[in-house]
């Protein structure tokens, strides 16, 4: 037993904040909705740069295509106060190309909701920030 | 080893909601800044009705402060894809009241990230919808 550390907050760069996010597979989805934000969890990969997860079609489809997302992973210790995010903010899209589809097919990426949820989406990211408690 | 079991996705009861908030203590708020959604982990209590974090004076204070905010918790299980999500949407406001704010400080509430984050912000429910996938 010693003296407490102090806590230190970093940002961290971009290449750890990619490794973060192919590291994980459950994050949460921003979006704004009728002027509204909301946000819900996802299971995801992080695919030749972007964030791509599935959804029905239905009011998150049309909520997010085409549209600013921010998402975000995270491994928190509430306990200890340490852990650390990664934001992503882009836009959305829907993806509709056939062999771009098939490539997303052979991800192993399995909803989190039950429910076909063929659709698949993807954020382009246009910013990629990170910060850890350490 | 049997036949594998379906997943259901089941609306949680506004109890099981109020339940659940109470249990955790880091969830993520969304909400708008500059036209942009954003969303952000914090350390939370769920306290007379309301969300109560802690920040610094700063961006996130201003983008929150009356503005409309979705909170969200969850507890998810990427590999069994079960688990639940709870979403709170409201407006947000920093507490201000002398009296109202000896009342939070005595909460055990520490902010996620260092520094002083002595502002405190509630969001004041006016929907509280939850999902636990079995």
């Amino acid at each position: 037993m010693g003296v407490p550390m102090s806590r230190r907050l970093e940002s961290l760069p971009v290449e750890e904040c990619l490794r973060l996010l192919e590291s994980r597979s459950v994050g949460r989805v921003a979006f704004i909705d009728d002027g509204v934000p909301q946000v819900l969890p996802v299971n995801y990969r992080f695919h030749e740069g972007t964030v791509v997860f599935r959804t029905d079609y239905g009011a998150l489809l049309d909520a997010v295509h085409l549209s600013a997302t921010a998402f975000e992973v995270d491994a928190i210790d509430a306990d200890y106060r340490t852990g650390w995010s990664v934001v992503v903010h882009g836009k959305a899209e829907e993806v509709w190309r056939p062999e771009e589809l098939a490539r997303l097919r052979d991800l192993p990426l399995r909803p989190w909701a039950p429910g076909h949820r063929d659709h698949y989406v993807r954020i382009l990211p246009n910013a990629i920030t990170g910060r850890r408690i350490s």
